[in-house]
């Protein structure tokens, strides 16, 4: 086993794999930019490392600072977190070559993953379902006409310069094509002077729903169910939930082997996730796969009872895995709490937390590096916490999460909790009713703002 | 289902209580001292009463206050926490009188449970093992000699005026009689000028080991598995775990059955405690039955999975149990911490929080009503908090409550968290080698005082 590791992140994931370390015996080495001196994590490192100023190309993305802080103090590992490093094959490779143990994806991983191209067809030659589409650019619309007829209808057509929607049309049937694709090339030259188009098959009622998985060293891989991460704004997850409440044990068993089948191809080692998307008959396309932690992966912990960092760490040292798959045994909500104001379009609200109180109890977890006096800085993710619950059912997770987020407050900065007190009582949301299209029409209520 | 509880308890039980309340769309009544007006118990309940003055005989042990407080709020249903009111008969009765339902046992099974001679004939007559003895009193030497035989060396003679460990002989052996025997009455003669004396088996090695138990309105009842107790000072719990490192399935099933026999025979309704004292050979005699929840009730529910919080209202409330036992799936290990001095006879030490870190992440549970700039009131129970970590193995338990106490600090009056920190690191304590007699020969560890 590892005898001690540097964690080359801040925030809340540094406290979370420090805290695992400090359980498992392992000794800790935090490295901090000059804005982070005061964090927690700083704090309860056996050592601490100043990496350089604010900036994280300075500090926590500068791979020099971080390879001299690990070599300094003999760290013989590395636990890259989520951002910043975990998903650089560059880092991960210097890794090796200066015998520190890199604890996520190797380098080819890393870049047949990261990939987004190679991705798609790496998973296509392991026989992973991907979203269907033209091979590259189509010819013309006869060409158009025969693919949509492969892929199937409802399609998208997209122009390969595109961007912001423009040049981008939905086709439900064979009779509508014609018009929608003369009005996308028009489009499409008249915005970015390029008329070039390809083709999607349009996924319908699209929820964004992830398989945690596990692999070995030896080739070995196996599934920890999903979690449900449709609720996004642009992109940026909010809130998360396992099991998904569109899951059935059937598509369970059909994505959970598509995402074993996925890990064992490229003999992927470590914790990951692939991210698919699944549309309203719970037909399934690969996405993409994160070959590191993830932010959402508590809820996974809480309802199979295990430290997926601890697991990272094991799998990392060498150990090897029985293969057998994890089930939900209870469910659990993440709402991620950041430093945000929801009623001025989540604009980033740094600053300094002059009062707070943290929720406790029964089935809540909370993930933080804040305190009471805390100063966030503003140059990184502003995501300060993570409010995690537990319960026999979603209906009690929900409520759970409803009385946990009244009780926790903090003075001195916009938080995101009035969005998530608003999202808990949202007709759909409560319903499970929801796709990765449900923030579209989201509007915060001024109910809301108390908090 | 009731509409509106009364909590009438304060300090952590209160926002346990308040908690489940909240998730199950239960509106609450808090009730409060001048002493406590600014705890969260007060702040987080829909209604709040004040009952009288700091004295607890004049609030929280006032029944007319209190039903007064239930009456003009309207509320249907009183629940007592633990401590206070919660095994007072007449209390019972007199919610029951005003068509307030008592959350907790009837004054007729709190009478039979209360007395402690009482209990032992109920739990004798219901084949729920007790601790043999003597009938009463004995009456001279031969009667000693009698009575010891057929209740089996090891045996204590007791002075029936005794106390402090007065009158009190271990005899070991028939041989060693004759001169036991004569100095304890004298003894007893000289401290209390009374030699009358009774004998019980002398319980080697013991352990108190209690099984939660749990009954309905229609005489059914089910056990929710133990919890080891044995670290206790003046009989005071310190620390509680289950688990109990000392179990076998083999013994689980027997106490048991004996402890849902004990529950079934009286028709025990709500949940309660059934006590054990468990010696070296794994024989168990009955202690006492606590009818009311625990303080150390969340072990249960954190290995469980059951809030039991909510199973208590729902019976309250009529609802039938399966009678289908719960086993633990994890191990959990909960540690009191209470504003007192463990470097100085464990002497209260009220005064206010001037700075707070309460530990978080994967497997801890922290349930306190305190938080940073609040004043403990020198009136009641020096409990402030309840920190307990949850874990596959009792070693990663362990493990957990370390690197927690470290991230717990509480600034501005002393706690047990040095203890708790030493007591982890205890060899007898970390090989579940631990007794009733443990605290005995326990010192405190000039080391452990930075915190």
């Amino acid at each position: 086993m590892f005898k001690k590791i540097l964690i080359a992140n801040r925030g809340e994931i540094a406290m979370r794999i420090l805290r695992t370390c400090k359980e498992m015996g392992i000794k800790t080495v935090a490295v901090y930019s000059t804005a982070d001196k005061d964090s927690l994590h700083v704090r309860f490192a056996d050592e601490a490392v100043c990496i350089g100023p604010p900036s994280s190309k300075d500090s926590y993305l500068s791979i020099p600072n971080i390879i001299s802080a690990a070599e300094i103090t003999n760290a013989d590992a590395i636990h890259p977190g989520y951002g910043f490093l975990s998903e650089n094959s560059n880092f991960s490779g210097i890794c090796a070559k200066h015998n520190i143990k890199f604890i996520g994806a190797s380098p080819e991983q890393i870049d047949r993953m990261g990939d987004k191209a190679n991705a798609k067809s790496t998973m296509k030659e392991a026989g992973v379902p991907c979203v269907p589409g033209s091979d590259g650019l189509i010819k013309d619309f006869d060409d158009a006409i025969t693919t949509a007829r492969e892929v199937g209808y409802p399609v998208m057509i997209k122009a390969t310069a595109g961007g912001g929607g423009k040049g981008m049309r939905a086709v439900w049937k064979e009779e509508d094509m014609r018009e929608l694709w003369d009005s996308a090339i028009q489009e499409a030259i008249a915005a970015f002077g390029n008329g070039a188009m390809y083709m999607e098959k349009l996924i319908e009622e699209p929820r964004h729903i992830e398989i945690q998985i596990a692999g070995d060293q030896y080739g070995k891989a196996c599934h920890l169910s999903e979690r449900d991460c449709s609720v996004q704004r642009r992109n940026q997850k909010l809130t998360e939930e396992t099991p998904s409440p569109f899951m059935t044990d059937e598509l369970r068993e059909r994505m959970g082997d598509a995402a074993v089948k996925a890990a064992e191809y490229i003999a992927y080692e470590g914790v990951g996730t692939v991210e698919f998307l699944v549309d309203k008959n719970r037909d399934f396309y690969f996405m993409e796969m994160n070959t590191r932690i993830q932010v959402e992966h508590p809820i996974t912990e809480q309802v199979i009872d295990y430290d997926l960092i601890r697991e990272q760490i094991m799998l990392a040292a060498g150990t090897a895995i029985t293969g057998i798959n994890h089930y939900p045994k209870l469910h659990s909500i993440e709402c991620r709490i950041n430093a945000e104001d929801p009623f001025n379009n989540f604009r980033p609200s740094p600053g300094k937390i002059t009062e707070l109180n943290i929720p406790g109890g029964h089935g809540i977890r909370v993930d933080t590096h804040v305190y009471s006096g805390y100063t966030i800085p503003s140059n990184y993710d502003s995501m300060i916490a993570k409010l995690i619950t537990t319960a026999q059912t979603r209906e009690e997770a929900i409520a759970k999460m409803k009385r946990a987020l009244e009780e926790f407050y903090i003075e001195g900065i916009k938080t995101t909790i009035p969005f998530h007190r608003q999202l808990m009582e949202d007709p759909a949301y409560v319903e499970g009713n929801y796709t990765t299209k449900f923030m579209e029409d989201f509007e915060m209520d001024a109910r809301y703002a108390n908090q």
